[in-house]
Formats: structure tokens, C-alpha cells, sequence
């Protein structure tokens, strides 16, 4: 009766370990963990239909509003990690995602993070999606 | 009658915002704050006679465990930043620092964060610093 | 009448564009071609049967002695990048790749660089290859 | 008779290594010292009278269009480094910048780099700044 799709809440998203992202601990340096996420983020949302560049040419810029993560088991090159993202809740203006890393086959947990986003304009002034980019809300309204 | 000095829980690191830090929002992106708070708090623990250097050809390791930060307002290329670390507690395994993030004349927020830390051996296995660096521990027991 | 088989001196490798590797001009930030083709070039040791992290856990480091990069064309958020790396020579002791990097389709020349190497041991000192590790100088005396 | 003052064509900044800048070798990624540079040269062009945000602003970008280093001596987290940038030629189009990173005592010499600008308007076309940017060109002309 419907071709209305429902968007999927979990996306995941693999990531091989760069030599350049570890330390001197001979371990992934902790912030790349945050690059990570969006690495995930922006990948899922190309695949809900909303490719960053072209929301960014259309005007509509999404920055992060908080950002944290638990690391559990450490990381290192050589390794390939699985970042599973997952839509936690839009709330008109703002919406918020989990992410799980873990190894390829899921038996270790290397940490867990939380991101929270906004809309702007190019001013960098909020914006209501609903109104100014209904098609971006189409999509998010899922996550409600 | 004693020349024991309790070591300052605040601490003040500036910063100046290098270009390769911006991303094609113009501003600061996000995970080089967690960098910032790196800067920070490794300064503070070189002041508070903890170089870390030192501490990792003594055996101990001090990684991060968790990492938080809240973004209010952007940094941009051409700007100075203070961060100011706040030793928040120390529970005899783990530490925690706050951050404020502000302008150099401290009139604008920019973001606040926190880390939390342990310590560990060489072997990457949790170690008590009370037993097995206590001139470690003598300056973390004032902010227990 | 053998199946000694010379490793290829050409290897191809894809990088899909990060938004954190942009800066406030745009485009990809200069220093991460410099990544980019280290990502391509332990990428391509790992293919001819040398992983970088096997390599260090036997204590052979191969550090970059010296980088150099030509910027033709600017990338962007949103794009893929194909980097073509070319084992130049070894000369016994050093060797060197030099790296093209191109659109998807090999249409656009976004920049061609160069590095070189040497081999340590894990005191960084200089090791001759073919006595010390002569299942590594097997693979590099293809490139002589 | 004149207070015409020909800028110095030869400048030093200071770069602490931060822990973030190393890698698992437990010496600094050899794509910082690109970074490095960046920080050195426009620490240089903001002494020099030309800060590089209020060129943006006022629509001169100067991109990177070669950047080459060899690395003589590692450096490690704990170090403070010396960057000593000198203008090496301008030719009315492009100018070039040498670098010898050193330690602070000049005594120990870790790199030496070289970088290529050019100047272009907003939509990344090449500008002649001795038309449509005279006041740049002034500084820039002593170094012809």
C-alpha cells in the first residue's frame, strides 16, 4: 500500500586502523575514537539519502553538540575495528546518536560513545528542519 | 612546622588554534578539544612534578578510560584559548579533571569537558599507585 | 619450473575522504596526503607478505626518512581519491616510493609525492636487511 | 631618511611536542613536522603584518603547493623543538619558505623542510598580489 520506507536505527560501519592514529603507547591515540564516530555518522547519514557535502551546499550545517566516550579494551594498527551507530532520538531540533566499537566478529568491546548534533544555518543560527529543510526532516522524523 | 604544599587543583593552559586544527565549517573540529584537554592536563601533571614522559620510563602508564566534552561556542583560526583543568577527584584507582574552555579573558565559553584516568603497567594491567609508586600517589592523595 | 613469483611494483589503494581531514579552506588539509600515502604504503608491504605490525614485533622498523609532496589539484569532502603507489627502488639499505594520487577514474591528478625509508632495529639503529632479516630483503630485491 | 623597514627573512617559533603528535614508534608522526611548518610560517606572515584570517577575509588564499622534509633526528613527547623558517625566494607569483627544525639549543638537528605558496581569490583562481593585493605585496617584495 506503501513505498514509504522506514530508515534504518542502526548502521554499521567498518574501520581499519591507520598507523598514524596510534601513540606512544603503541595504542590508537583516544580522540581518533571521536573521529571515528563521525567516519560512521556521516556514512550512515549518505545512506539515509543525506550526504554531508550536498546538506552543506544546500545551506544546512549539522555540528557537534557533545561528544563522549568509555574506551574499554585498546585498539592498535594491525586491526580493523566495526563502529555500529545507532539513531538514539531526534527531538525536533537536535538528535542524538550511540556507537558501539568493537572488533570485526563483535566478541570485544574496544568502547562505547554518544554524539549530539543541531541544525544551522551558514550564519550558524539554529534552524527548524520541519520548516526550512522539510526533506531532511522526512527522514529524521523516524528517529522521533 | 611543615613544608608539605597541597598542589593546585586548577590549572590554566593556553593554547593558540594552529589552521590544521579547522575544518570546512571554518571552526575548530570537534575531537581537537579532546586534544586540547591532552595538552592541558599533561602540562599540569609536569607542574604538579609528574612529567609523563618520566612517569612511562618508570613503568607507568596513565590512559585515558573516558572522555566528555560539550560544545558552546566555536574556536576559530585567529584565536587564543584558555583551558582550565580542575582535578575533580582521585578515588585511589582512578582520577577525574574537569575543563572550561573559554577566551583568554574567560568571557566566552567555548566548551567544558572531563577525562577520567587510571593507572597501569607496562603490561597494560591496572596497578595501585599507593603500593607501587608512592611518590605517584603523594601527590594524587590531595585530591582524594 | 619455479614459482617464484616478483611482487608487484605498482599498488593501487582507495581512501575515501574524511570530513576531519578538511580545513578552513575547504579542501583536504596539506599534511594528510602525507597519511594518505602511508595508508597506501603499509597497505601495500602488508600485499607483498610484509605486515608492518608482524615487521615491528620482529623488531624492524622502517621509519620515513624523508616525504615530499606536489598539491595540483584540491580534494574535498565527498570525494574518493586513488593512490598509486610505485616501489621507485631499494638500494640495499633505503628504498623509496614514489605515490600518485588521482580521482576514481584516473581523470584528475590531485598530487604525486615521494618517500623513503630505511630499516632499524629497535634501538633505531641501522640494520642491513639482507643478513638481519633476510625474509624482508627476499621481498625488497625485487625493486634493486 | 626613510622608516621603510625590510622584514626579516628569517624567523623562529616554538613548538612543545605534544603526546597526541607521536605515534607507536614513540617518536613524532613524520607528518607533523608538516604541521609544524604551517605553524611556523604563519606565526611568520602574522609578524610579518599579514595574519592569515584577516587574509581570508579579505578573499587571499595562500594554499600549500609542495611541502618536502627529511628527518635526520627523531623527536620525542617531553622535547620542545626550535622551527628557524626562512623566506627563500618570491617570484612575483609563488613564494617558497625553508625550515630547520632543531632542538632549542640549535645544537641537535632533527629536519629540514621547504614549502611552495601561491596566492589565490576565493574561487581558488591565481591572482597576480601585486595587483589586486598591493599591500601584501609590499612585504612580499623584499624577498624577491
Amino acid at each position: 500500500m506503501s513505498d514509504i520506507r522506514e530508515p534504518a536505527a542502526v548502521y554499521e560501519y567498518t574501520h581499519v586502523v591507520q598507523y598514524y592514529e596510534t601513540d606512544a603507547m603503541r595504542v590508537v591515540h583516544h580522540s581518533n575514537y571521536i573521529r571515528w564516530m563521525e567516519e560512521c555518522r556521516l556514512d550512515y547519514m549518505a545512506k539515509l539519502g543525506l550526504p554531508y557535502d550536498k546538506m552543506e551546499e544546500n545551506g544546512v550545517i549539522v555540528p557537534v553538540i557533545s561528544a563522549s566516550c568509555e574506551y574499554k579494551e585498546a585498539t592498535r594498527y594491525g586491526e580493523t575495528v566495526k563502529i555500529i551507530g545507532e539513531m538514539e532520538r531526534f527531538d525536533g531540533l537536535r538528535f542524538f546518536l550511540t556507537y558501539r566499537i568493537t572488533d570485526p566478529a563483535g566478541d570485544v568491546l574496544h568502547a562505547v560513545g554518544r554524539t549530539g548534533h543541531c541544525f544551522l544555518n551558514r550564519n550558524m543560527k539554529p534552524i527548524n528542519i520541519k520548516k526550512t529543510a522539510p526533506e531532511i526532516y522526512e527522514v529524521f522524523r523516524y528517529f522521533k
